[in-house]
């Protein structure tokens, strides 16, 4: 079966079939035609061969899809929402996970450039990519999620963190605390890096201190982290009242530290978390946390990269997506007690 | 940069470059030959194209791997084994998710064809997924995870459900219990039939009679249908002590329906779940639930997908992977005073 059959079922020219079977050049042609094609492959049960696609047009229609790992439950969304954007343009995520390690990283992206993918996007920490760096200097579009090269130089979709940090901070100033702590994320994260920075904005802004010794910074986003960094909250001022954390899996353990000393929360302190993971809803208390527009993220991806595969002159941009503070069981007014 | 630069710098045969890079024809090699013509491509930065590579053996060296929805935390563990274990063998996963839309599912077939993946890896709910069926009978080597067709006729990877819930019926009868109810999956997806098996198969061997009533079975995995088959179970028989649910998610429905009555767990009524889903740890009181190997169900998929690419003979197998049953607080030996 081949375009010659459907062309001659069709009566058109096999270059017609071509064009009027291909996305990116359906337009050329007459919109009655192209319909009689495709009832004409169709029919024939005529499948357009990407790779002979890909052939003729230099292209793969695949995009490499990096990210640190899959089991995180931040990424799954996300890598949801490029899947269903790429897949309606006509292209193929190859999805691979780098566990944040460079030579993981580094292999990938040379099986990727093997395989011709026609772009990356990059959800990975690391900020030094080199081998995604050499892949941009040959002019393969690149998007980056949720963190961005120093200079600018390549389109990336973030989410506000420090927004998000603020909607946690008024709230919790809101219900009228003051002793107010931060469980801050690791600092070589530009995730951890700027909820840090949105917490010092968001107290100055509400006209409150950040005292010596009221912020700790976690090591790693996980929960024995969280629990080590409230412990030295609590052992520096027994009296805060609440605690902003830099995630929820840094949130969980400060609960951890909590009910260890045998304070309550939110009675004694409230805590706050950032992400909105799954079931984090079913905590007790159940979290109030920052909740993150997973899917939307992977949408702007896609799109971004769709645009710069179309127009190699868009100049980069970045896309700033809003978060929402969602309040459950965690925050309360601070107890007259403490 | 071309495989005769290699040829030149290692000073062999260009066919004996070909061979010495594919990992499948390396052994016709002499070992110091291939491990010099990896040094001189490593030298040179040469990358065999898979495309190219494909175009040559007939392969894309690609497998389409057909999920439900990667937002469910049951399958990121999964695609992960799958992936780690393809890599190894040089070979790529297209990740796609069906969301068990027959349209969806149907697409995506004709996409991954139209790649001309290698083979697929199908963990998708339907059982009767037509164009599977169609691909098969083209000779499209083809593995199932947690699925099966009727007659055998495709190598399966699944998780011995019966035994699953063998241990988490032994667990309750060890603790005491008698009335025992069971919140069963749907019936038309083969866990959920499995596992209300496994119940039957359970009790019975432990000497105790299901009382017509004693079992509920849910519409969906979802929260909402675990209280309303719990409601349905306390109503008929409010002496019960224990409820065994089909999976994580209609556990944590009954812990809903067992606050609303102001019965406390494990107190009143003791609950297990299944899948060991993350974070279930953190509920209160944390779940009693049967741990699956999701990884390792990844990796066994892989392996029996491989082991068919590579002898075509290979007769279709069966990999059962045992659970095992994590003990939390969800579980007690019955009250008195019920």
């Amino acid at each position: 079966m081949t375009i010659r059959d459907v062309a001659r079922l069709a009566e058109v020219h096999p270059g017609t079939v071509s064009r009027a079977l291909n996305e990116e050049t359906r337009g050329l042609v007459n919109e009655e035609t192209a319909a009689r094609v495709q009832r004409a492959a169709d029919a024939l049960g005529y499948r357009p061969n990407p790779l002979a696609r890909g052939l003729k047009t230099n292209r793969s229609y695949a995009i490499a899809v990096l990210i640190p790992d899959l089991t995180n439950p931040l990424f799954p969304p996300i890598v949801r929402g490029i899947e269903d954007r790429l897949e309606q343009a006509g292209y193929t995520p190859l999805i691979v996970n780098t566990d944040n390690d460079p030579e993981r990283e580094r292999s990938h992206i040379a099986t990727m450039l093997a395989r011709q993918v026609d772009g990356f996007i990059a959800a990975t920490a690391r900020l030094d990519a080199e081998p995604l760096a050499e892949a941009l200097a040959d002019g393969m579009p690149l998007v980056l999620v949720n963190r961005s090269f120093e200079d600018g130089s390549v389109p990336v979709v973030t989410v506000d963190d420090r927004l998000g940090m603020r909607l946690a901070v008024e709230h919790i100033v809101g219900l009228g605390h003051e002793r107010i702590a931060h469980v801050a994320g690791p600092q070589n994260v530009s995730t951890g890096r700027r909820r840090h920075e949105g917490f010092q904005q968001s107290m100055a802004a509400a006209g409150l201190a950040v005292p010596e010794g009221s912020v700790s910074v976690a090591q790693r986003f996980a929960e024995d982290e969280g629990t080590r960094a409230c412990r030295e909250l609590l052992d520096r001022d027994p009296r805060l009242t609440a605690i902003v954390a830099a995630n929820d899996r840094l949130a969980i353990g400060a609960y951890d530290e909590l009910a260890r000393r045998g304070l309550r929360c939110p009675g004694d302190v409230s805590v706050t978390g950032f992400n909105d993971m799954p079931f984090i809803d079913r905590l007790q208390p159940p979290l109030t946390s920052v909740r993150v527009p997973q899917r939307e993220i992977g949408i702007a991806a896609a799109d971004l990269l769709l645009a710069s595969l179309g127009d190699e002159l868009a100049p980069p941009r970045e896309i700033l997506l809003e978060p929402m503070l969602i309040v459950r069981g965690s925050t309360a007014p601070p107890s007259a007690a403490r």
